[in-house]
Parts: C-alpha cells; structure tokens; sequence
C-alpha cells in the first residue's frame, strides 16, 4: 500500500459540500444529488419486516457475520441475480459495505501505484475517486448514446503501453449519462475486450430503474452473455431499490476473484452490518422488492417526464440531450462555446443547483454538459427549477456573444 | 496501493471457521469468540428506540450522510469521549464502519509496504490481518500485567533502522491478554515515545467493561494525558457496548490525520450506515447505554467470577494466570514445554474450543498461552468447558512426560 497521497481528488467532496448546503436550510432547487427522494423510501415496509423478526433473528442483528455476507442474504441475492440471468451457480457473491465498497476492493485487489484503469468518458464520480486515491492512471474513452466508443477503445487499447487491469462501466442508464447501452454495443465490447486479459467492471446500480416493461430486456448484464475469453466482475448495489442508508452492495465474480477480495474485505471491515443484512434479505425474501420497485418506476418516471416536458417548454433550443429510458439522470449538451461551470455560478444565485460537466471527467476539464438528476426532485419544483436553469443559461449563452465578435 | 498478495494471512479465517463450526448445530463449548453473547444484546431497548423515531428521522435512516458521521452521532460521541476524559474540542471525530475500519484507515493513511508497525504481543488478530495486508513489517514487544515491557521497547526501537510509523496498543482489557495497563506504565510509555514521531494508536474497544466502578480509574485512556510531543490517534467501538452487528465504530485525531482519514473512508465505502448511527446516536441520546452497561458488567463480572472459580478448582497447578479486572479474556500461561495447538486438538475432540496463543502472535510461533473468552458463554456451560479443557491439559501434559526423559 501506497501511503495515502495529499493529492487526492476533491471531485466527492463538492458533491458533499452541495448536499450540505442543501441540508444546512438554505431552499435550494437542486438537480444535483444522484440520491433517491427521502418521500420514496419503503419506510412502512421495513417497519413491518423490523416489528415481525423474531426474538432470535432480533439478536443476530447484533452479531458479527461472515465476511463474505450473511448466508441467507446470498441465498436470496442468488435468487434475485439468477433471474437477471448471471450465472450466479459458477461465481460468488460477496456482500459488501454499498457497492463502493466492491469497487474500492477490486481496486485494491488489481491495481498498483500507476496501473491503468480504463473509464468511460464522463464515468461516474464515486468510482473515479477510488480509482485515483489508490494511485491509478485512468485512461477514458467517450460514449455516445449507444454507449462506449467502440472504435476509439480500439484505438486507445492499441496506443497504451501497458495492458490496463480493468475496464469499469455503468452499461445501464449510466451516471451521469441517462444512457443504456444497446444489446449490439455491449456485443461489440466483449468482442473487442476478448483474449486481451483485460476485466470488465460491470456496475450495475440501475437496471431495476427501466420506466418501461418493454424495454427491460436492453438491461440483460453483459455477464450473462456467456461471452469466451472475458472476466466480467459484476456489482450491484441496494441504495437505489431500498436505501443508501443501508450501505449494501455486491459483487459476483469467480471463485479466485472472490476469495482475495474476501480477505481484503476481512482487511478493511471484517464483515458488513448484520442488522442492515437481515433487514434486506427479508425486503428480498418476503417479495416486497418487486411491488416497491412497480412504485419507484412510476415515480421516477413521472419525474422524468415532467423534466422532459418543461426542458422542452424552457431549455435554449441549442442545448440537446438523449432523453432517459430509465434510471436518475439528463444529461444536457451545450453548445461548445459555454460551460456548465459558469452556468451553475449563475444558477446557484438564484437557488438552483446541479453537478457541472467536468466533475465526472477524470481530467475534470471537458465542461460542456451538465447533469440534472430528477430522482430527488419534489415534483412541484421542477418547473420552477426549469425556468431558473434556462435563464442562467440564457445569461451565460448572452455573455458569450458580446465576447465573441 | 500494492496489489494485493496471495501471502495474506490466514489467521482470522481460524477464527471465522471456528465460528462457523460453532453456528453449523455443532453442540461445541466455546471459549473462542471475542463477541458478546447473543442474549445480552439490548434488543428491548432498540425495538423502542426503532419504534419511537419520528417519520422523518426514519427516512434519514434509509439516505446517505456525510463521509465523516452522521452529525448527532458526533455530537454524542463528543459528550461520551469527554467524560472519558477526552480532548474532544482539539481533535476530529470520524464515524467508521467498526472500528476494524479506523485501524485500516489509519494503516492506509500511514503505511507503505516494509514499514514497521510496533505492536504488543500477543496482540488483536484482527489488527494483525490489516496490518499484514497492507504490507506492514511488525515488529512485537511483550507486555507483562502492568502492560508494554518499556525496556524491551526501548532496546526495540534502538536496534531499528526505520522510524515505526506507529504503535498499536490496547490497553483497557487487553485482547487476549485480559490485563490493564497500570498508570504507571501508560505514563511511561508516554515518556518513550514522547519526540520520536512514533504516532500512538490506542485502541478502546473494552473500557466500558470494568469490574469495579472503584478501578474505573485505571481505564483513563492515554490521549487524555497532556502527553507532551506525542501524536496519538484514539480509536472506539460500538461493538462491546451495543453490537458488532451495527459496524459502528470511530476514530478521535488532530485535524490533518482526520482530514487525509476522511478522503481514505470516502474511497472505501463512501459514509457509514444511517440506519445504524441513528439507532446508536439515539441510545446514546436517550440515556439508555449507562443503564445497558450496568447491566453488562454485572453480567461480564459473573461470567469471569466463574470461570475463575472453576479454573482453580479443576485446572492442573501448574497452569497461571492473571485475574482480569474487566473485558472478555483470560490469557492462561502454559509450562513451556507444551504448548495450545495440541490442547486445542485435544479439547475439541470433547467439544470445547478457545484460540490458540500462537494466534495472537505476529509470528505465529509463541504457543505457551491460549485465551479464554468468558462473554460468549452461557453460565451454566462454564464448569463442563473448564472440566474438559483441563483433562485436555492434562493429557497433553501426560504425554509430554512420557516423550521428555
């Protein structure tokens, strides 16, 4: 281990300061926080599973656990990972602190000081910081709205000196991007990361969040594609099908995977909360995920729709996006000439805030997008907070004329 | 960050297999688990704390918190650690997910590989584990009743070429050394390490647990001292006076070791559980943990009152050991001539199980000891565990006989 470097991002704690100011009182409208809305928590349902445990069960809520998880938590996640089709019997699942946690381990696991790790470009905000805190080169490739590159990952693997240890990817309804990958391009990447010993990270924190029944199956995991010549570690997470407050996530991977993970695991917390295990495994057990998850869709989609309406209503009409199939985000494009910094330095007088462009580059430079997220918004907001947003563009889109002859 | 070595050490899967052996029906007598026992949990005391939380708190229950605690939850722990004697106002509190967690943490924040660690031996497996993952070079020295061996220690770090990084010491209720520091030596040790830059890690888990309000005095930890030129990193759990099952645990610093400690847990799993640092905070709010640990100690106190009771009558003579004055432990001294691993294979043939002292042992040689743990133990298993351990001393000391001339 690479002593801990003074050098390490300060990407997180902007999103922390934001939710701070947030909670500290002031009446911000924000789009920023990538966080279900507190109103959506299955708070009556944890109520009854809480009040109905047994005396027993009660007391192993207090009690350490496995490393690995408890048992009957893997059990019911084997079910519920088995019908996304992984091939849950050939790997192991361990549990860990969120997800976060499974990606910080896998990090560990894999990479020294100056190792590459490839991203997508924008990549998500969380993994980019664990990456660059234990010491990796991150290398990024662009997506479209079909998703990653294909062709310049071709090229960018031909041009690097050093086989990177993993590729991460959010293939479904990406943070920031709102995209999902097509079937075709998840395709395409497997094909391209074959035989080349490189891992693929598939984080897939959303692909219950899919607003339409329909188009479910676009959120089938790139490791149930039985694709030759290619380790997929799988991660999920439950802060966004129960609660971030329950610090829950998982990885699948092979069995050798596994077991180093699991001793660094043991090295890190020794073993994830009991009482937050038992809590969800019987969330899980007892069927009320998918009822709850019926609920969540419906919400967030209503949301998004009242986003896309009055983006469409009020948005300067060179700003453009990809509307979201699922999922907690929008994530617009400005015309080259602006930045989102300077809209949220507008935005933010007026009370409206979101995360800026570059936070989700990993050279925190490429500043022409920025991302709304409608998963927090109380719905009454989002007109108000619309019209705000267009006008400190519009302001910004000004400014930027008189400059320019 | 080195990637991660094959080489780990599989001294704490020991524990966790005989753990799991225990958990799979086995009907064993164990002395092996440093936990507390499953009906001492304050389960009636939480259920109403759970029950009681307003429809608000609850929702914060299930969201994310700040990386360094949730607020409440600092500010109790404040009062706590104050009236521990703490210099809460001049150092920084960060919440961890266990305290295992603020160890690795700071192993991370300090350590590169082949950098000395000092620690006591025996010493916490568990710390060892981390220790020994992140690449640490550990170097021991004994402690006797009254704590570290301050000669040995001063001749240690004469030899050393390298500047340990720090010295990692329990001193309340030594684990598995059952014994306190004398004030005395705390002092000393003080004085040793006072100017060399030898950061001072003191782990608390067990103060709580004295026997005697008279020698709660004795537990007066060392960062409460005004030791001049000394930085020392103050670490606490949720796990002996609530439940390991919470993962709840903390870290009391000076600003820059919290600062770096901070951006290290936001890369290992972003904040700890809401959910269980609001139920922790509000039985700390509530008044309800002085009450639970009156209860504990009594509890603690007539286990160990009976374990010694039954250790005098049935075990061999030349067996000794320390009384503990509080904690979970305690540590018997073996003739030197055998040693706990053929006890161990000896006793659980009859169902009893402990760990062994090579365990605690960086080097995993030194065996003249094993630990007995009286908190996991139903009261009524105490004598049967003691009449079967002692007839497998008995046979070891037998056979050693037999072999020696």
């Amino acid at each position: 281990m690479v002593a801990f470097s003074n050098a390490v991002n300060s990407r997180h704690s902007e999103d922390i300061k934001l939710l701070m100011s947030q909670a500290s009182g002031k009446r911000l409208i924000s789009f920023a926080g990538g966080m279900p809305n507190n109103d959506l928590f299955p708070v009556k349902q944890i109520d009854d599973i809480y009040n109905a445990l047994s005396e027993d069960i009660k007391k192993l809520c207090f009690q350490y656990g496995p490393t690995s998880g408890y048992p009957p938590l893997i059990h019911s996640l084997k079910n519920y990972l088995n019908h996304k089709g992984l091939p849950v019997n050939e790997n192991h699942i361990l549990v860990t602190t969120g997800s976060l946690q499974a990606i910080s381990i896998i990090t560990q696991e894999f990479v020294n000081e100056g190792d590459i790790i490839l991203t997508e470009n924008p990549c998500f905000v969380g993994a980019l910081s664990v990456f660059e805190t234990f010491g990796a080169t991150i290398e990024s490739i662009p997506i479209d709205h079909e998703g990653i590159h294909i062709k310049t990952l071709k090229s960018k693997l031909a041009s690097l000196k050093k086989t990177p240890k993993f590729l991460y990817v959010t293939p479904n309804y990406h943070n920031p991007a709102g995209i999902i990958y097509s079937q075709k391009r998840k395709t395409e990447l497997l094909e391209v990361l074959s035989g080349t010993g490189i891992i693929l990270l598939e984080d897939d924190a959303y692909s219950d969040l899919y607003f339409n029944e329909s188009e479910k199956y676009l959120t089938k995991p790139m490791k149930s594609f039985e694709a030759k010549d290619v380790e997929i570690i799988y991660t999920g997470s439950f802060s966004k099908i129960l609660g971030p407050g329950f610090r829950l996530g998982y990885m699948l991977s092979s069995k050798d995977i596994f077991e180093k993970a699991e001793s660094i695991k043991q090295a890190l917390d020794a073993c994830t909360s009991n009482f937050m295990q038992i809590l969800a495994n019987e969330f899980l057990a007892q069927h009320k995920l998918e009822p709850y998850l019926k609920f969540l869709r419906s919400e967030y989609l209503e949301r998004k729709n009242l986003l896309q309406k009055y983006l469409k209503k009020h948005i300067p009409a060179d700003i453009t996006w990809e509307e979201p199939k699922g999922g907690f985000y929008i994530w617009l494009q400005l015309p080259e000439h602006i930045n989102s910094t300077d809209i949220f330095k507008e935005s933010i007088k007026k009370g409206v805030v979101f995360v800026t462009g570059k936070t989700f580059d990993p050279k925190s430079k490429k500043d022409d997008r920025l991302r709304l997220s409608f998963s927090n918004m109380p719905k009454e907001s989002i007109e108000k907070g619309v019209i705000i947003l267009s006008e400190a563009i519009k302001k910004v889109l000004q400014a930027s004329k008189i400059v320019r002859p």
